[in-house]
């Protein structure tokens, strides 16, 4: 939007940084989750509030840094605030919880009346110099991803009666969408491994297509090497699934690029932290992102990215 | 909330503060705006994008902070998102220029859609153990206010058709509303002079009543001493004019505690700043806040405080 002064790093990452100590910046963030836009109005509160913070943290995780005070800006409806505030002691435990977990300290906030609105603020540490850009990327860089991708995506096409799943498999998937695993430890463990990295929240290619974009690079990546769970696998013949693994929003999972001598140390972390690490593809001059199938040919997808103006849960 | 753990002071003042550098911390803060509740959804957008930053330029004035960073987390009504973008365009022109005039950097943000709702977070600076708290008020401290309070809350009055000001007298009365002064360089000059200060967002009555549950004292103030306009003295006979400027919200004006010694140095800093400062009281040993009358007898109000889940806009 205008030129960096003052911070280190402005806006157009997962973070701003601006300088702390001698050694230490600060990573800073805010994301809003909307009433029938991000969740369902009658969403689990419990879930919600797990949820609204792991994806603050999650952009913690795609700067290498480790989160350490939160604020929470709440804008309710007056049947969520009055009578016997279960609604609130759910949302709240969800939330302190995950806090709790990762030591990090709720400092602020503000609540208000009015249509459901959970604006959380994250602050981070990170050692100076040190924090993943999304502007790093590196012609001939591996591109990796961690965990699975696309199963956050097919569980709500399920909810959204848009596929159907069977209810075995709508059980294994619905974590992913409600309690998404946060990868700090790995974004920090990337420092030093890492040129660039993001979280997939609206979905790889537009993810992915931030860091080309930010780094001036194009890529190349293999379909058949986006890592899936074997419910995925199942119906990665029908485009929608196809779409969820691919353009699927909501995986919180990090996509970064390292240099090729890195695999080495990556896969040893990928087993010491218990994160698979898939590589996907590489970065290559040029502009553009394209996927290959297996023969090599480009697909093209009916819906490129998650966009929160199109689409959603509304 | 919790007890603080690794910040300098948790939740409960106008800001957390966070240990920064070995001399600064970091003060900061978040606030939130909603449609229908803080402003009429027919707001000029301009107006709106200038409050929405005072107010939360306004808590770091009563930490005695020196604002830096700020971030915009933007909820918006597909109406404002689609087409011309004039509204995104007056909004942000509205936030910039004040955000320009006190050389505060936007360094992160979130745009989403759903009900219009603006929430700011603000990153400050404050020399280590300085700030300005609402927890150090001292018995026999004067209780001072700047400029003349009321006049918000009798503007909004008038456009909520309960009163009916003169065209020239609303004329007069609106600015305080919509575009509030904030004491950003007089909050910073009180450090050393104030034991205590809060900004007058909620009310006068509401907010020196937060100094004094902070602080475990009581106070006396005196009704003809609060500072207000010819407007106001003009219908104070009236029991709204009087809630409004006892209890009124939406001042933006800064109520701090200071000891009878530091009264020269405060008339000068308002002769200094141009900002009038008036002792209304004093504080005492006890619980409770009694506002006299002229004959020395209490005044009870119809409406103790300002409170957004009962009154507001709609």
């Amino acid at each position: 939007m205008r030129p960096t002064t003052s911070a280190v790093l402005g806006i157009g990452d997962d973070a701003a940084l601006i300088a702390s100590t001698e050694n230490t910046e600060l990573a800073i963030s805010t994301d809003t989750l909307v009433s029938e836009k991000h969740f369902f109005a009658n969403a689990d509160p419990r879930k919600l509030g797990y949820k609204s913070l792991a994806v603050n943290l999650s952009d913690m995780a795609a700067m290498g840094a480790r989160p350490r005070w939160v604020m929470l800006a709440l804008t309710l409806p007056k049947g969520l605030i009055q009578g016997n505030k279960e609604w609130l002691r759910a949302f709240s435990s969800g939330f302190l919880e995950l806090a709790h977990d990762y030591q990090i300290e709720l400092v602020g906030g503000d609540t208000t009346c009015g249509p459901l609105n959970v604006c959380v603020q994250i602050i981070g540490e990170v050692t100076k110099g040190m924090a993943l850009r999304r502007s790093g990327a590196k012609v001939g860089d591996d591109i990796w991803v961690s965990g699975y991708l696309g199963t956050a995506a097919l569980a709500l096409a399920h909810e959204q009666q848009y596929f159907c799943l069977e209810p075995s498999e709508i059980a294994e998937c619905l974590p992913a969408l409600h309690m998404p695993k946060v990868r700090l430890e790995l974004g920090q463990r990337l420092i030093g491994l890492a040129h660039s990295a993001i979280d997939i929240s609206d979905g790889l290619m537009a993810d992915l297509g931030h860091i080309l974009a930010s780094s001036n690079v194009a890529a190349i990546i293999k379909m058949d090497k986006v890592p899936c769970t074997t419910i995925m696998k199942k119906y990665l013949h029908q485009s929608l699934a196809i779409n969820c693994l691919l353009a699927g929003g909501d995986d919180y999972e990090l996509c970064f690029t390292a240099p090729m001598i890195k695999r080495e140390k990556l896969e040893s972390l990928s087993n010491e932290l218990f994160v698979p690490l898939t590589r996907i593809g590489s970065i290559t001059r040029g502009v553009g992102l394209i996927v290959q199938d297996t023969q090599g040919s480009a697909i093209e997808l009916e819906e490129p990215g998650y966009d929160h103006f199109r689409s959603g849960y509304s």
